[in-house]
């Protein structure tokens, strides 16, 4: 329990016949009106991939003009289709909308998923507000319109495009369809996935807030990350977020930090979207992380779905790379990191004991002739000091099994270990899967691998 | 010809007996000393990668203790080789370099590529001026000591590791062999390819000087991408390259922006670094392109080794995507670039006949609805503007075929195309594959594609 109410509370704000997000995000079966033949189509496209993630519920497409979709039986209407669907997804004309969803609603379903285009942003707010009356008129919760859809990897649902299918615990809560896909994109090529992405689209009902509660009570979601343009109500957020951030942690991108940016997010989302500088400041005192760009948001719900930072910022460098070395040192101070020092017994012990071209400082540079075993020792060794919170290891050679030995040594030492590979080609690919699968967030240079660091201990949770 | 001069006088500075260095390039043969039949020694994993990218020429591993590796014929030593080879590549213990070298340049030798340590970087400067002066003796040019090699794609020789086949047009100077291997890897990833990669090391006889006259003379070389953390002269270097530059573009990453960066700097070349600050603004007069990360000098080298930006700052977005959109514009204003605007006859007319929930602005939304035909159309149709100079459409769905219609528009328009694409998958992937293959430059993100256009703006050239 979330916030010190229970589950029921949180949405009794919506009315009691309101139902909760359950239907939409574990809907036990499910219709799609607008399900299409042909392969180009999103009513086709979306069926598709619902299938191909491996959705278990029956699924009903419907299409007066078909007898079948991707060897699924078609039914004429929603109405002469089996009763038994919790969840319609909806890519057909605005003004048919209306009336499938009061369909639905008399078949009992208590989710919809409204992917079709031409509402509020297109100019047509009386649309908006008949779907929005038709679905309240049910108790049915609305997902967008005019958005790209919903995936759930625990329920193997994908309504979206494109597919994505590694389960992983990164909720993305995204005001852009294409933001939101590529972030499940990212997340699936390195092998991390997500729990969740969904598209806000107008927001008619289902809004930030209402995602963020969900999100907050959700198992199988550890990180919450956001791109939002325009807040429903910014106050309404800030209060239910700085609860949340207590939880689990929230990354959010949120443009307009010039004028230009605040038109287009005005134009694209059709509403006041606030001052940027305030916001970021406030989000910061509230726990949030506060992030510049697509990667920025990336990589920090990244390194933040795997370990949790204690708040410390001396960061110690161990390198193969002197190239990387000096281009992270560069990194660290521009982002407000802390070099850690290394006590002087120690390192003349180490002086004394390893080869003579090696630099035993910080960054301490094993040169080319790093192994695995010898970032081990050397980890291994520093992790009594004192002064030293967080170790990045950067490795700038195909070195085999280094996901072995950081993944041993994350259980045994105290510090966190974030570490950065370039210049490994294919042993790199291998080794970074291997390590993102045991825990342990890589990046694939130094710069990011700071920035995600120093954007993290940021905020003034920590 | 560069700098109004004859290729031979670029090189009589060094004493009419130096050769150049196209026998290091363009080696006809060459020996392999250290060549090692244990798959995991850097004198197998080399030797492995030269035959693995097609060298034609003959081949001579040099190993007193085998008869043959990797299928080759193995020597006991370089007097007992045949001795048609012009390159020797040398991965043995530091103090038997020079023996070798002696070797080589009994049995003609015009160049040799050091690849092992234990130099002047680990305080053993006599050992580096000893094999520094066999090389002069016999007039051979020598690459590293305690480099990562080299390779130059149109003689399919990758004497370096990783192995990197796809030829480009890009050629990589890096002081960082790490630094120059990524950028390899990056460019192979997304199939654009290297022209070159070198490794410098400790610079005992072959410079950054060397190699971008090099460069600046080799068809093969279009655009020249630098890592360098400190000049063997800083005068020399800004001489040279403010003439290269005005013939091929130059992109630059030269750390030590603080005083840690310059500090780990100077302990990982064992040189001084001087100030950057007062170099970058040089640079910039100068007409090269400065970066500030190993993603920029990718993304800057990536664009010029595909389109001439013609100087103009103008910029108009066209999208699928309003987030896209949001972000770029947020992008374009911080780094410094304008946004164009499209004339009221155009924009009245366009406001006419596209749909309404279309915004004619910039950014111009399409929206979801966006298609490859209705890209080229409003492209085409903007192309004659004045106020336009480049075009950046921004695609965030798995839009087919975008790739056929940029390809057909570049050679027919003024303007030059910049494309960001993201949220795309496997479409995406396979439409950037074909635009680079076509000259268009493409970015995964639209933080990215708006810095590298500014970065190449930035320098007083254009």
């Amino acid at each position: 329990v979330v916030f010190g109410l229970s589950k029921i509370s949180i949405f009794i704000e919506r009315g009691a016949t309101m139902s909760d997000l359950s239907s939409l995000f574990k809907a036990k079966s499910l219709a799609i009106v607008g399900a299409s033949t042909k392969p180009k189509k999103l009513g086709h496209i979306v069926l598709r991939n619902i299938l191909e993630s491996g959705y278990e519920g029956n699924i009903y497409p419907i299409n007066p003009k078909a007898d079948e979709i991707c060897g699924l039986k078609c039914y004429p209407s929603l109405l002469e289709a089996p009763s038994d669907f919790e969840l319609v997804i909806i890519i057909i004309p605005a003004q048919f909308v209306a009336g499938i969803i009061d369909e639905a609603g008399k078949m009992g379903a208590k989710s919809v998923i409204v992917i079709s285009g031409g509402f509020r942003e297109a100019g047509k707010k009386e649309l908006e507000q008949e779907i929005k009356r038709v679905a309240e008129v049910y108790g049915i919760r609305l997902l967008g319109p005019n958005c790209q859809g919903l995936n759930y990897t625990p329920n193997k649902i994908c309504a979206t495009w494109p597919l994505i299918k590694k389960k992983g615990n990164i909720a993305i809560i995204s005001q852009s369809g294409s933001v939101g896909a590529e972030m499940g994109i990212l997340a699936e090529r390195e092998g991390i996935g997500v729990s969740s992405i969904v598209s806000l689209g107008n927001k008619a009902d289902i809004t930030e807030i209402d995602l963020l509660k969900y999100f907050a009570l959700d198992d199988n979601t550890k990180v919450i990350a956001m791109y939002i343009e325009a807040f429903t109500c910014g106050q309404a957020f800030l209060d239910v977020v700085s609860k949340v951030s207590k939880q689990k942690p929230v990354v959010i991108l949120k443009p307009g930090k010039t004028k230009e940016g605040r038109k287009a997010a005005e134009t694209h989302t059709n509403s006041l979207t606030g001052n940027r500088e305030v916001f970021e400041a406030v989000c910061n005192q509230y726990g949030l992380v506060f992030v510049d760009s697509i990667d920025e948001l990336y990589d920090c719900s990244k390194a933040l779905s795997m370990i949790k930072m204690k708040g410390g910022k001396r960061v110690q460098i161990i390198t193969s790379t002197g190239g990387g070395g000096v281009l992270a040192s560069d990194s660290m101070i521009e982002n407000g990191l802390q070099f850690a020092s290394i006590s002087i017994t120690l390192k003349e012990q180490l002086k004394r004991e390893l080869p003579s071209h090696f630099t035993i400082s910080n960054p301490l540079d094993l040169t080319g002739d790093a192994t695995a075993k010898l970032y081990e020792d050397i980890i291994q060794r520093l992790s009594n000091e004192k002064d030293i919170d967080i170790f990045l290891p950067i490795i700038g050679d195909p070195i085999p099994e280094v996901s072995k030995v950081f993944t041993n040594l994350k259980d045994r030492i105290k510090q966190d270990i974030i570490v950065c590979f370039f210049g490994g080609g294919k042993v790199q690919e291998e080794e970074t899967l291997t390590m993102h699968e045991s825990g342990l967030p890589v990046f694939p240079s130094p710069e990011r691998a700071v920035k995600a660091i120093a954007k993290i201990l940021k905020t003034q949770k920590w």
